[in-house]
Order: structure tokens, then sequence, then C-alpha cells
């Protein structure tokens, strides 16, 4: 990284939810920013932990057994292996952190399925 | 992980400036809190980057070549084999990444060489 990244700024440049762009990146690591709002698709990565870190608003990550709320300041790692579908009723700002071959939708393809930008 | 991390509730807990704490995990990495204050050691990290994220307070890290200075909800990632030497004037915390095995001080053996505790 020859720069450091603001995330607030990052995300002023995203528009549309669940378009993840990449700020960085952590040895073999994808540094991703993205906005959340409404309920994504339930999937899993059979193959990766999924990082998640709150940096404005509330998200809930499902699992098949309970929920995990998250608010700004709050970290969750989903164990790979577990399935998850995350969701948020007000726009959510996120950091994710995964390998970067982790397709976002994981195990599912879905019209959600996409390639994160390169900011 | 089992349950969700508060980043700052878990700093709270935190006593002396450079003694690292682990919150979770992300596959082989380990997800550190620290709290920073006054001048760490210059030191390099020949086989990792080395994220930092500050949470709250303002870092300086040095370069040889260049300062950069991290507000809250600024990343910085400390490319391998790059000497560095993070310091703080207030307070500051952070959220630092590295993998489990990544020694604080690098290649360098000082007083402020420490293995993290386990939050």
């Amino acid at each position: 990284m020859d720069e450091k990244a603001n995330l607030a700024e990052k995300l002023a440049l995203l528009d549309a939810p669940y378009s993840p762009a990449i700020v960085g990146y952590l040895n073999d690591y994808k540094l991703q920013i993205v906005k959340v709002l409404g309920e994504f698709v339930w999937h899993t990565h059979n193959e990766t932990d999924d990082f998640f870190l709150v940096l404005s608003g509330r998200l809930t990550i499902q699992l098949r057994d309970r929920d995990i709320v998250l608010g700004p300041g709050e970290v969750f790692v989903v164990p790979r292996g577990v399935e998850h579908c995350p969701k948020a009723d007000e726009e959510t700002h996120v950091l994710l952190i995964e390998p970067r071959e982790t397709r976002n939708t994981g195990d599912v393809e879905s019209e959600l399925t996409v390639e994160p930008a390169d900011l």
C-alpha cells in the first residue's frame, strides 16, 4: 500500500449496495468496503473464514441458528463452512477481509455475484 | 468466532500501551487491538505485510522516507520488508491484523517484545 485509505471517503465513491470495492491488500487477502442495505443471499465459504467490521449503521449476520447484530466498531468472523446471510434495514458500511480469490456469494451463483471494483 | 467483539469494550480492558491483545482470528491471522502512546521501536517484518486501522486518536507510522498519519477510520498496510516505527502523541486505539506467528517487534528483540494477551 503506497497511501493510506480513508474508509469513509472510499465508501462515498460507491453507489449500489452489495457492490464491494477493494481499497488495499494484506498479503493474499483483499481489504474491501461495501454498502449493505436489504438482504443479501444465503451462502457458505467452504475454504475460508469471513471478516466483518461495521463502520457505520447496523448489520445483521443471519446464521441458521441465530443472528449476530453488529454496530459501529464491532467485529464478527464467520467461520469457514458456516452458512450465513447478511442484511441491514438502514444503509450500513462494512469493512470485509477475505482471501483475494474469495467470491462474494461463496458457493452460490446469484444475480448478486460480482467482482469487486478496485479503488 | 462464537461471539462478536466490540473493539471499544475490549480496548477498555487493556492497561499499558504497546500490550496487544487478541480478539479473534481470521484463518491463520490474529486480530489484535492495541493502545499506542509514545514511540515504539523501528522494526521490519520480512515475511508479512502489516495492517493498521485507527479506531480513535491519531497514529503516525514513521517510514524511513516519510510519515503516514492515520486518524479514525483510516487504514494503512506496511508492505513486508519495509522498516517502520509507530508513534502517537495521544492515546490511540488501533486494530492490527497479521499472521499468528508474527512478533510485534519483527526482526528486533526489544524490551517492547511481547506475546499478545488473549481476550
